[in-house]
């Protein structure tokens, strides 16, 4: 369990905050793209990345001159990292109970450069893994031009909470028997059959592709 | 077309930036959760929530003591909204030039209270028909009392950039006859079949619900 912290405790709907490892970590491990919120001498700003976890840790990699990597890794920059998947809309009889059904995470940290190259390779590696499990082994891994172009920081998960909401609507009493239909459309990030690059050498596509799914 | 800024100039690939109002409202109109950044006393905060876009400002919405909308209404308090789009896997030869093809809007701005009561409705109205076209009509609208409970912002859509890759992996040429598949994965959120709650007084789900797709 982590410890709820003033910036982790959840405050709205407090019954969906969530403080064990394990709910933190399969968010985290379902999803891929991460928002990391970073700070500029001219305010937030949220950028799109990739990213993996291993273990208690969040990696992200981007060019070693990354201007969002760059800000992270200032002295004693603190780093907001949020992942969010969308698991549903949520049609209540009255609009104000109108919600969503999601699993998300939040980390705050800071963020420090892996000069480690086994641990580079390792977080990069994961990275790729972590887009489809066992891609890392069916591809040509980094060269070391490549490795001294790529900067890797890691991001601890200390400092951690996740708010899950899931289920259907709940409208007050008085709304229930209104003729309204009430009910949850549910969403996943569904794959679409894999398209081969006319000039792939490998015709077939791999089981980890054709198989995947989240 | 919007004016880049040192924030919006779109760095890392600059040939994937946007600056365009149709590609910019196209990717707002096709998310319905953003992630909002905005400052605290102990560094940036990310949260996701929903948003509709209606001409060219974004509205968010949240309880009257939402800490999030709290902080971002704080005096010339800087904004930033990320909308990301995930639409494929990119898988390359080499595991340096694996990559993602999305879709992304960043917007940086300052937020504002809606006070007049028919902008606030228009906007609450906006965010319900931004999960389906139409629903707003169809349900029951928000009360005085819970108009009262509610705090709406805008946030113009000014300072703003997309981003955009599409298409399949792009190897070196010393990397194209690998023996490794390359190709793309394409995701997209997909609907399941709706569930209607067990005492919704409507039985048949609504067309807006049944055909949607994004």
């Amino acid at each position: 369990m982590y410890t709820a912290t003033e910036r982790t405790q959840v405050r709205r709907h407090k019954e969906r905050g969530r403080y064990d490892a394990e709910t933190v970590n399969a968010i985290l491990d379902a999803g891929f793209v991460c928002h990391v919120g970073f700070l500029t001498d001219q305010g937030p700003v949220v950028l799109p990345t990739a990213y993996a976890r291993v273990d208690d840790a969040i990696y992200l990699h981007g060019a070693v001159g990354n201007a969002m990597l760059r800000s992270a890794l200032e002295p004693d920059a603190p780093v907001c990292i949020s992942v969010t998947l969308i698991d549903g809309l949520v049609f209540a009889r009255s609009a104000f109970r109108h919600s969503m059904n999601f699993r998300s995470v939040v980390v705050f940290g800071r963020a420090s450069k892996v000069d480690d190259d086994a641990e580079k390779v390792a977080a990069l590696d994961a990275i790729v893994d972590h887009m489809a499990a066992g891609r890392s082994a069916d591809t040509r891994p980094p060269s070391p031009t490549e490795l001294r172009e790529t900067l890797v920081v890691r991001v601890p998960i200390d400092e951690v909470s996740a708010k899950v909401r899931s289920g259907g609507p709940v409208d007050g009493e008085e709304d229930m028997g209104l003729p309204y239909w009430a009910g949850v459309l549910p969403l996943s990030l569904t794959p679409a059959p894999a398209v081969t690059d006319p000039e792939s050498k490998v015709g077939e596509v791999p089981a980890y592709v054709t198989a995947w799914r989240r």
